[in-house]
């Protein structure tokens, strides 16, 4: 048990390799997975409710021969908690729904349980998946914030506490977390994965997302969702692809942006560049910006009208929410259709840009992580691709001088989820190592 | 009480009426609907659960105050049993689901409910909204089926038992029980309404739709669910407009339509015409089919994903299910994707034409209700527009020598489901009675 204690956690399909050669079973992995938690939990405060120890290992044994010929061996997987787990709580984040059991598990739990994934907890979101923030810090610098609302996800996978993680994107809910924890986030193609049981936020904008220590993690996962991993097969889906053409969306296109995060940009466009990538740049800025002023619109429209249930107890809902719930209230249906049908609009025109290219490259916050005391930092980095339902991929790696990460992002074609995280396989293990 | 006995339930506005002029009571018009479920319901089997008389009324008479002072005054509302209902079961037409009560309500019952409707029961739906009928008879004819999926919401309106009901649609399953049963059933653009609790059969196909027995009872139930509706507003949301332009899709461009049908679509574009309404029409039969065959596509890739937990237990699901499942595992990624791309072509196209025109109109199913032997009738009458995500209305009033209806559809442009109503409203009122 002695080398059990010194195991450090790694990415999924590394713990799986391990397990398939004979080098480790899959309880010294979740051994591995509490010992970092009891070390680390107290300070990161990554989950919201979780199994002990003795209470996974329990359930574990009590399948072990469904787990040890199923894909994922009984291997831990965080679940935010915004989406249904039946034998957990799912809180959402807020007092009013304090203890709350539903009744089905979501169906990307059901999947991952049916592929041998074990639910080792429920991570921490922020109120209702929007801006008020719980108690998880980053795990890099614990006094900042890991970012929102996926905030647990994120950072239980960047501290090593599982290999792999679910969480969910309405404005940059996956995509940032992942860049101010240093980690790999991925949002789907909106209808990509199913969201039966993942309380929405809102509808036109909710998009699944995953979180995993290596895209091939990522890779696994979303086959798992798919229905497509089988414990023979799921190898033949880590693919990597080569980026010929990309385009690069300044962060100042988008809105307000570091000089750090600035740097990190040209700096992977020159490691692209130095690779044979050839590189573009977006000049449009109105259209961009158009499509963060959109994504606002439609997002308080349809939040008021999804959370019609909770604005009852306005005493139990954040000021910034009440905001977003009184604005959405006081729209008029025309700015909301004026909204969709802007989005359309320049949809159409991004489309034609990103027919052109492979992925856009672009920053996936505006900076570094904030400190808690400010909040989850701006979303407005993932606004235009989350209102258009566009794939979307950190790259993590850069950081600026005290080390703290500078995420960017790939965005893909919408559905083309397979080839954006291909190329985002390259581009870290190609590229980002050289 | 004696006039209770004989009172017949009309449609909701006018029970609003009549109770803000002081004609009649709420109470009048609940027990006026109990009247009619109790002489009726052991005939057409609307329900799959449902408050008695008296637990209504207790209910009713605990929060008269608020009822009173309400937009719905405590009037009752029939729920499809897809629809999450945290006081009554919600089983999906399935056995898998028996007893299983949900823990939230879906918003679109915590909006009625918070407007002052009273939930009366829970309609009956297919087995998962998809084919296996229920015990639901047609009204008009109780051997034939009511249709589906929505069968039992379609029916208890069409045979007064409640003045309007909540559905959902995914292929056909609002517009064609409508058809059958000869009311009117709206689905709504997608993500125009949401789809908080309840539960998903295809994400990128599923839409909310309504039951009335006039227009103006689907624009105010709408009003309510986009959280517009006030006891003092709600009646300036029953517009009318007068149609200019129609485009006609006949049915055989569908696919498979009777000749009663054809001849009901010939006749109530001779009545527009009459009206002095230009009447166009598509042309193109490719298109429109590979539209039906995309949906059947997406959805057979998509149900198999979403009903990821069901699938576990094929001793309890319908062969047509089963069929339907398996065909969603064994399809290629690409051809999903294919259907997807195509779907966004077409739509282009479509949308194109409907620019031009106000409406398209169209049969809302390919005749007459089938015998309940027979099924619940095909769906193709729908997918087309349904894929697309676009706004339908049924417009009942036409029938065949026996009087069984024949249901046409009108089908508006994405969002522009008002305009779409106030047609509707239009024609129905003034077109169908001269």
């Amino acid at each position: 048990m002695d080398s059990d204690l010194t195991l450090q956690p790694q990415s999924l399909v590394s713990m799986l390799r391990s397990i398939a050669a004979g080098e480790q079973t899959a309880e010294q992995w979740i051994n591995a997975c509490f010992d970092r938690i009891e070390a680390r939990e107290e300070a990161v405060g990554a989950w919201q409710h979780r199994l002990t120890r003795d209470e996974y290992l329990t359930r574990y044994h009590a399948q072990q021969d469904f787990f040890t010929t199923s894909v994922l061996k009984g291997l831990p997987v965080g679940i935010k908690d915004i989406i249904d787990t039946k034998e957990m709580p799912t809180e959402m984040g807020s007092s009013i729904h304090q203890g709350r059991i539903p009744s089905d598990d979501a169906t990307c739990v059901e999947l991952i349980k049916k592929a041998g994934g074990m639910i080792l907890g429920k991570t921490v979101t922020t109120e209702f998946a929007y801006f008020k923030a719980g108690k998880t810090g980053n795990p890099v610098d614990t006094e900042r914030t890991p970012g929102g609302s996926s905030s647990g996800s994120a950072a239980a996978v960047a501290d090593n506490m599982v290999p792999v993680s679910v969480g969910s994107q309405t404005a940059a809910s996956v995509i940032r977390p992942a860049a101010y924890c240093g980690t790999i986030g991925y949002v789907a193609s909106r209808g990509e994965l199913s969201l039966r049981g993942g309380q929405p936020l809102a509808q036109s904008l909710d998009s699944l997302g995953l979180y995993g220590r290596e895209v091939a993690d990522i890779q696994l996962l979303r086959s798992v969702l798919l229905r497509q991993a089988t414990p023979e097969n799921w190898q033949s889906t880590l693919n990597a692809s080569e980026l010929k053409r990309v385009l690069v969306c300044d962060g100042s296109l988008v809105g307000d942006v570091s000089i750090d995060m600035q740097e990190a940009l040209a700096s992977l466009a020159e490691k692209l560049e130095k690779q044979g990538v050839a590189i573009e740049r977006l000049g449009q800025t109105e259209q961009v910006r158009q499509l963060v002023r959109c994504h606002e619109q439609i997002m308080a429209w349809e939040v008021c009208r999804n959370l019609a249930y909770e604005s009852q107890f306005p005493e139990q809902l954040s000021e910034p929410l009440q905001a977003l719930l009184a604005n959405g209230l006081a729209m008029e249906r025309s700015e909301y259709l004026n909204a969709l049908r802007q989005v359309q609009e320049l949809g159409g025109w991004l489309n034609q840009a990103l027919a052109q290219v492979d992925v856009i490259l672009t920053p996936a916050a505006p900076g570094i992580a904030p400190l808690k005391t400010d909040g989850t930092g701006s979303p407005h980095m993932s606004r235009p691709w989350q209102v258009l339902g566009l794939p979307t991929v950190t790259i993590p790696g850069l950081s600026d001088q005290a080390g703290l990460p500078l995420g960017l992002q790939l965005v893909g074609q919408a559905h083309d989820d397979d080839m954006l995280l291909a190329h985002a396989s390259w581009v870290l293990n190609t590229v980002m190592t050289k």
